[in-house]
């Protein structure tokens, strides 16, 4: 307890400062995109487009009003690359702070800082933790970089200059869990490449699960009975998540001609993994999301709400929030007083952030909604999935961003940034708050939102 | 404690009773009613007909897969209103022997049966509370029977005899939010009639409510800073919620020409009114649902979601339910570690409860939606309105439930069915459970569910 209050000196008031640190990283971005070098026609894009886009990249979602492709110039997409790694850098730098601060009783920290166990500076710590969260990221960057870069290269005959900047575009994009493309349809012409799909598939779930899950993963993934709770319901819920996922778009789409129909058995399995992974909470897709069934949409709406792990750069509630609530409901229904999750039993406040964390969230989702149905006129379907989409940080669409009006793509920035800095400042102000309380019982936390 | 804990001896296993119960009471109606006496052809209904609409009556439903009026002959609808009776009574006095158990400890009991403070015979309460229960009902019944009565005869010159008939089948459809009409557009045709529209609201609200509240509003209406929690929560939120459901039909629909829009001023407002009462879960409309805009639709499946009192006849997750949810979220976004509603403490188990039944049946209702989507062709706007009709035992319809497949009409009777006695089970077996626990804190329970 001592050591872990000194981990985050200059987050006083952490809301503020992250609320902060996105809002200026976005308004930054707008005003680069709004100037007429950032289009490929020249014009300016317009102060709405432009916070769109800036707010969609910063916050890793996803969503675009405008072709990424044909609309922004190469200047335009690497100011949204760079707002791309900006805010995921942030994002998953935050997110291991707080990691290591709520688990920090616990030895996790100690555990993945062990050499840094001085007793004087304690910024070093930040430092240190800022570091290696960066060489993590360019690490897992350069690495599908490099796969994508060579499959574009010898697979789809492009020049390598080019080869090389769709490599490292997607590979940010993918790592960080933010879903722009290239092209306009994403990556539904690749939808057969397993090269392409398993490579993107493969960076947004490392990218999704977080350093301090992989990290820890890397060094006892042999001995799971060491891991932490955190990594034990992050991996396991992951997992759950993926094959049920999959399951289910394989087996409401096999035969649908717009969907998985065309493609052979090998590539039907492949296009259902890529669309189970993508809504934990990358975005891309290589299947139409308009051509789906609309059974297969509201499975993914579910999916995109529960988003990834609560340690890297995926949004919605976290799988791990979602794990605790089952937990919750499981202990509830059996009668037990206490929630325990392999051999530490959950905290009551665990229990009773993340059940606020998932009921503002719903309540959030709910009355954006109704907002957004009372402004467009599309149907439930669509407007639930852009909603989710937004507040999940995911950046699926059916295809009505664009025909939104005014009004509703404001909504749609605000959500997107609520459904960002939301459940970090929300987990940051719970954990700092927190940690004044008295250790009681053997119990291990577990950060929500 | 020791008082409270002989109110329910027949109880052991509460869960098992109550589905039982209704188990065999809707089995008895699909007897009855796939018989040929019952059906106006003189041909049998069918099976799956008869058990749709029995369990629908039984667990006050108002979904119907034939229409009321024109399918089923007089003995039919008798049969009908039986079985509402039944059931609406069964739902009234488990509901309040529960309130009663779960309340016991902190005097509302007392309150109640003061004269009934014997020492020796526990099951002379619960005899005790079924009478009052019986006649606080068929009072209720009566009262808005001769109402009704009074109005079909003077008002829209229907013959004495069936003026009766409807008059007492509408009061006993609205007193116990079963939905059931015997037009075949429910209430439409009396959609600018304040004498039906407002005595059908009332019978809704006061069923809604139920026994306990009523009573004690009845009894200290003048001095609120004495009503129990549950009586304000249910008060506070109702009211709440009638408010906000009348204002957002008035400026969704005003200028709709499919709903609002040809009613003078005051017709928009009873209508609005009518519209709003009707979600908390009585079924009836005045206006056509299917004509409604998609967002009021939204805000109705919110409505039916929420439901009605746990004491009463309504269902859904209940105000109570859905008002301590609120107070535990705004405890926690404040930081503040107990939950305080009035100047009482709510334990930890009641919350746990709250978001218990909360989660579970929002769950459910995701669920069911998926597998109904996945076995119709309708829209995800009109099925999660049926499916959360269904669930809250509301009735209300876009018009989708007879054009659904068999499958689809098996998994709402389940849904019907479970969404009436889950609840009932759950709170039941958690209040009888909870009774063991030590008293500790200067804490109010509320029933759950
Ligand atoms: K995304
Ligand atoms: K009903």
């Amino acid at each position: 307890m001592r050591r872990s209050q000194g981990i985050l000196p200059h987050f006083q008031h952490p809301a503020q400062v992250i609320v902060a640190g996105f809002g200026a990283a976005a308004l930054l971005g707008t005003a680069l995109l709004v100037l007429p070098i950032s289009t490929e026609s020249g014009e300016s894009a317009g102060w709405l487009t432009a916070l769109f886009t800036a707010t969609s990249a910063v916050c890793v979602t996803g969503l675009a009003v405008v072709d990424t492709a044909s609309h922004w110039s190469a200047f335009g997409e690497v100011v949204i690359a760079g707002l791309i790694q900006i805010g995921g850098l942030g994002i998953m730098t935050l997110a291991t702070l707080l990691t290591l601060l709520v688990a920090g009783r616990l030895g996790l920290r100690a555990r993945l800082f062990a050499q840094a166990e001085t007793r004087t500076s304690s910024p070093t710590d930040v430092r240190h933790v800022v570091r290696r969260v960066v060489v993590f990221s360019l690490t897992c960057e350069a690495a599908a970089a490099v796969v994508l870069t060579g499959r574009f290269l010898l697979g789809h005959d492009e020049p390598f200059g080019r080869a090389v900047y769709l490599g490292v575009f997607h590979a940010v994009s993918a790592f960080n869990n933010a879903g722009f493309a290239l092209w306009s349809d994403s990556l539904m012409r690749y939808v057969a490449d397993p090269w392409i799909c398993l490579t993107v598939a493969a960076a947004v779930i490392v990218g999704g699960l977080g350093f301090p899950v992989v990290f820890e993963l890397l060094r006892t993934w042999r001995r799971p009975q060491r891991w932490s709770v955190l990594t034990r319901i992050t991996v396991a819920v992951t997992a759950v998540l993926l094959v049920a996922g999959t399951l289910v778009f394989l087996i409401a789409e096999w035969h649908n001609p717009k969907t998985l129909g065309p493609l052979d058995d090998p590539g039907k399995f492949l296009a259902a993994f890529f669309t189970a992974v993508m809504p934990r909470t990358a975005g891309f897709n290589s299947i139409d999301i308009a051509g789906m069934h609309p059974s297969s949409r509201l499975a993914t709406d579910l999916l995109m709400f529960i988003g990834g792990g609560s340690a890297g750069t995926a949004g919605g509630i976290k799988v791990t929030t979602f794990g605790m609530l089952a937990f919750v409901i499981w202990s509830e229904v059996r009668g037990e007083r206490e929630v325990n999750i392999g051999h530490r039993r959950l905290p009551d406040t665990a229990q009773r952030q993340a059940v606020s964390v998932t009921l503002i969230s719903l309540a959030l989702v709910a009355l954006s909604t109704y907002l957004l149905m009372a402004l467009t006129p599309h149907s439930l379907d669509k407007v639930l999935f852009e909603v989710v989409s937004a507040f999940g940080t995911v950046g699926l669409s059916t295809g009505i961003t664009a025909d939104t009006t005014p009004a509703g793509q404001v909504l749609l920035v605000l959500l997107m940034f609520i459904g960002r800095t939301g459940p970090l400042t929300l987990g940051s102000a719970l954990a700092l708050k927190d940690r004044t309380r008295r250790y009681q019982l053997p119990e291990e936390r577990v950060i929500v939102g």
